[in-house]
């Protein structure tokens, strides 16, 4: 499995796969992250593995809402360390928001090495991204129970916007009431955390991460009031209806081409 | 997580969940396997947990397949061992069925742990299965790489029909090949695996040795010949058919839950 051949039809799949098995090797993914892991391969492979319109419209009002923001703030948990590490210290420079060492399973044990490790790509990279870790200036959120609570006081807490790649659902809910804009990446249009995040972006997580990438560029030529246009023109409802609807699409595509319809 | 309450909606998959997390902290599963977990964990939610009459249909075809068997063998792997293995050794010790552990990542690390905890538990029963561990005599499936080939020369090698829960495409393509008629037990109706087997039951792989269990005997007492003609009148491809379809209605029902549609 360590040497994946580029002409694999499934190649990218197969190498993210690797990532998080390497990434709970170094400490840095919780076992149940590899679990999750799995969960999304199945969405994503559901989705027919591409950026569908609805996620690269939900990736521009992202974008749109971060660009806007006063305290924007990207969350970085286990997975999200090793699905991207390169492209979120590159987006989180390009655009001077701090990232936040934030772990949901076993904190204690992998929280200083999430950042170790962010740390070492960032020096690969030379770059010099702001690399907060939560529990090092603990402020926390109401209503959840007190192992999830916990978030930066300078960072989340204070956010106005905040990025939450591959987040959970009861704390995505507790972040909205507390009046937070959370743009959220779940490739599960019919969870939690989809349903409750101001803008879900229904597409794989390093995807995502290069597409922002690329679309930063021109809405910074934007003016001001175009920006705020489009998020308030946006409808995450209706983006989630068309990932439900690009997956019912998709199956039935694929049952047609194996002959099963 | 380790104490998850009986009346949390989603019980049964979290405390699957928990077992095969500690099945990797026990040697017995890979981590490969905690993200296959996770896969399944997404169709069997998209599929609505629970065991649809296709399913039900092809346990009972897959029953009348192993009671009409010369050799019939239960391949087991490390995730198979850690979700149902009381239920497992109940049906191998009725049926008088041997167990084969046979597994696909990581076998010398792994294959004997697997095998003392399926001992183990057949010793807390007070059963006493017949479990094979492939490689202590080998044989080789022809046309699959060297670490996938081997198999057990009194189980799989002289199997006619052969259970392979979770079992991965290229295997199953090869198996068929060989002659044997193959059971899958998979949640992904269009992975290769279930699209290459005799019979593949879209269920959740401890649901249906249960669901095997409880249909046994009323099976036992039909005449050989209504066997027979239950596994004539079966079509593999209908199965496939009608799971993808569930797959859709529910993603349908779900969203309209949600107010989505």
């Amino acid at each position: 499995m360590r040497d994946i051949p580029k002409s694999h039809p499934r190649y990218k799949s197969l190498l993210l796969r690797e990532r998080v098995v390497e990434g709970v090797e170094r400490g840095v993914v919780a076992l149940q992250g590899l679990i999750a892991h799995g969960r999304g391969e199945a969405f994503y492979y559901l989705l027919g593995e591409r950026s569908h319109p609805f996620a690269i419209r939900a990736t521009e009002v992202a974008l749109a809402l971060m660009l806007t923001a006063k305290h924007p703030v990207i969350s970085v948990n286990g997975n999200t360390a090793v699905l991207a590490p390169e492209l979120l210290i590159r987006l989180a420079v390009e655009m001077d928001i701090p990232l936040e060492v934030n772990l949901f399973y076993d904190r204690e044990r992998r929280e200083r090495k999430v950042w170790n490790y962010l740390m070492q790509v960032s020096k690969s990279l030379n770059l010099e991204p702001r690399i907060l870790i939560a529990s090092e200036s603990p402020a926390f959120i109401p209503e959840l129970e007190s192992w999830r609570r916990l978030v930066h006081s300078e960072g989340i807490y204070k956010a106005d916007v905040v990025l939450v790649p591959l987040e959970d659902g009861d704390r995505t809910e507790a972040l909205v009431k507390m009046g937070k804009k959370v743009i959220a990446i779940d490739l599960n249009p019919l969870s939690r955390t989809a349903r409750a995040a101001t803008v879900t972006i229904v597409d794989e997580l390093s995807q995502v991460i290069k597409n922002m990438l690329s679309i930063l560029p021109s809405l910074r030529n934007l003016p001001e009031s175009s920006l705020y246009e489009k998020i308030r023109s946006y409808s995450n409802a209706q983006t989630l209806r068309e990932a439900i609807s690009a997956i019912r699409e998709n199956l039935e595509l694929e049952a047609s081409k194996l002959g099963l319809t």
